[in-house]
């Protein structure tokens, strides 16, 4: 017998070179393009083999439904993203859909029905690698897309209007195992309007879940498969400047500098500081720094970084953040130097629903597993699909915590523990469902 | 009676601008240039109304000559730079020659001749506006002048060798006032040819002083107007690379980040901490950093500065740099982090000579201001003079410490000072080689 959770990593992998991917020697496939088509049709003929209907909704998400038992229940919708950002690695999206795939093919064999419809969705553009806008067609399944979405543009000047518009959906060539599938919603036979976009709402979400790899180092130094996400995490993100006095290198004694460089390394410093002292789930980050004049001879008369705090807890990421202020506020003024913080992104928190976490946490501890629960320091789709219905998150250890790279690396004994937790999370959904 | 001081300080406001500039607003007055062509015109007169005689050497310096009670005693040598940075200030070389100028005006006013001849030198070339070489035309007359310098090229592809044949030299126009002094070495009258740079050697230095903007806070943080400096200070420079682990800012928890910037951070601190505590002349400065990948929702994984190290003492500066490299390794090993530390700069420290020093020292102590002394940590003629001749500098307090800017600006009571200082010196050196 085929191992469910060894073959989802295996058809990751087959996914990960042409005609899957439109660029040569590794991985790329952004949303819209011939790589994209190729994959949705392969994905297409898995969903059925595991006793799916497929169909595209306007947004050119693939979903495969697997009936309940009862025909117009609301569906439980488990899924992940098909595309990829430029050289980066296979699981990243795609095993989540492989995943959900697994699940069916199991309740199949079984000819298992469960007291509701699972849809299996595999979304177009989490990673935002072709239009400037990331996570567009969950946001347009959830319902909370703007209508000025459809205007992006992408590297070659076509709008995302345009790109679906003539996307060529597998479902309108001949012969294509498309051809006869319901669900593209209004729009002819030979041409899909743009505006059909702003129509994906899905109509009957009873839950979401998405497993996917933590593309972080927690579990692997926890020792553990997988991982129940609270919830991705609130961020927010800040410009500093900092300036003080440019001035020679060679001529200015110590005493009489305002190096903006030094004030902005203490400052880097206080970050770290308060980040570490929280001794939760908080982060806090200076990805980038840029000195002026920025000559090895010259001191340093203006610093620029930015900061990046995130937390599950809105309040403790916000508290943090006031910390943090306040700790350069006071470097400056110790230093004589002058201090702006520009807030740049607030994104709110989505935890994620507090009794599919116990489910998870349950079929966890049913395979073996210390429960273990994560906040989710990156976006996904599911941050979107909480506007539409309560969701649920499994992380899956990977190799390093490496993500967005070619060396991303997933053990496919992980990911047969993450199909068993994702079949105990359906059992126990089942149960709550049948009860009520 | 015109001051000296005032009148030099004005004579370099006069410079300032067209045609003694080829710059629109500002000053720019590089080698070899229809301005410093202009501006040697200029000097050569004032160099004559002070009872001098005018000469180009073969590397387009121009001298003026102020003959002693013993003609063929070798000759104190006063002067500075007359070139300048694009958009500089107006006094950063040019007074020091302005004020050689004015201390021979006196003796000549006053019929006072020395036991040796004075000459007043600008050269041409100090800040490497041009050429990428600084010092050029110092280390002709030095005769410390590599062979390779005439191969050096400017930013529109033209030689020295070829600038220095080409630049129209004041004494060959007809009706110039040069046009019947001595000099210029070998070469046709209508030709000069480039390799008389080489001939450009001093045959008979006794001295040499520089008087100049200190370029630097010291002076007015001490509310003195001028300074005896000791010597221009040893400088090292290095690049550190430091290595750490670039990950994921939103995923990876503060405990297992390998974060280059924080590590970098902490070790510009150490090497301000390590400097300031020397308090002494000890300078140390990173004045450019750069980080990969520089997003603000990634850790960085490497970080790259620069160091800069200076001091009087060569011993003090190695030691700092000892402990500096000593701290960065500590700090590197305790966070898991790869540092390099190439050297790239060595430059040994240039001692001023230290009986004159005494003479400035007594100078300036009956001017009615305390003895006062300093390194210089910037590069000056002197520098390079130091190979000929025994060196004195004397340092003018100029405001905010601001140089290589339009905003540069010295007081004309502290000129005034600086002029009664130099003569103070001059009649020193005179009593001690008429004693000889």
């Amino acid at each position: 017998m085929v191992s469910g959770g060894r073959r989802a990593v295996a058809r990751c992998d087959a996914l990960g070179v042409a005609p899957y991917s439109d660029m040569e020697g590794g991985l790329f496939r952004a949303y819209l393009t011939p790589a994209y088509a190729a994959a949705q049709s392969a994905l297409a003929g898995w969903m059925e083999e595991a006793g799916m209907s497929v169909r595209l909704d306007p947004a050119a998400n693939l979903i495969g439904r697997y009936e309940g038992m009862v025909a117009d229940a609301p569906a439980l919708m488990i899924g992940s993203h098909l595309d990829s950002v430029k050289d980066g690695g296979r699981y990243d999206g795609p095993l989540g859909i492989m995943l959900g795939v697994e699940a069916v093919d199991a309740l199949n064999r079984e000819g298992k029905r469960m007291p509701f419809p699972i849809e299996v969705i595999a979304f177009g553009d989490e990673e935002g690698s072709r239009f400037p806008a990331a996570m567009l067609t969950s946001r347009a399944v959830a319902g909370v897309l703007d209508l000025g979405a459809l205007e992006v543009v992408d590297g070659e000047g076509v709008t995302l209007q345009d790109a679906i518009a003539h996307f060529r959906h597998p479902r309108l060539d001949p012969g294509s195992r498309f051809s006869t599938a319901a669900g593209l919603g209004s729009g002819t036979p030979d041409q899909v309007r743009g505006d059909d976009y702003l129509t994906a709402k899905h109509p009957t979400a009873l839950a979401y879940l998405e497993a996917h790899i933590e593309q972080g180092p927690v579990l692997e130094a926890k020792g553990l498969a997988v991982g129940t996400v609270t919830g991705i995490a609130a961020q927010l993100r800040y410009q500093a400047v900092v300036t003080g006095q440019a001035n020679h290198a060679g001529t200015t004694t110590m005493p009489l500098r305002r190096d903006a460089l030094t004030g902005a390394a203490e400052m880097v410093l206080a970050i770290e500081t308060i980040a570490r002292g929280d001794a939760s789930d908080l982060v806090a980050t200076a990805g980038r720094i840029e000195v002026l004049p920025g000559a090895p001879n010259v001191i340093p008369g203006e610093a620029r970084f930015t900061i990046d705090i995130r937390s599950g807890d809105p309040d403790r990421r916000d508290r943090a953040a006031g910390q943090i202020i306040a700790a350069l506020e006071a470097i400056a003024l110790a230093r004589g130097l002058t201090l702006t913080v520009d807030l740049i992104h607030d994104l709110p928190a989505s935890p994620c629903a507090p009794d599919l976490m116990d489910r998870i946490d349950a079929a966890i501890a049913i395979v073996g597993q210390p429960p273990f629960r994560l906040v989710s320091g990156a976006g996904h789709d599911a941050m979107v699909m909480a506007a539409l219905c309560p969701t649920a998150m499994l992380f899956i250890r990977c190799r390093d915590g490496v993500s967005h790279n070619p060396a991303e690396h997933v053990d496919p004994a992980d990911a047969e523990i993450a199909l068993q937790v994702m079949l105990g999370f359906i059992d126990r959904l089942g149960d709550s469902v049948a009860a009520a």
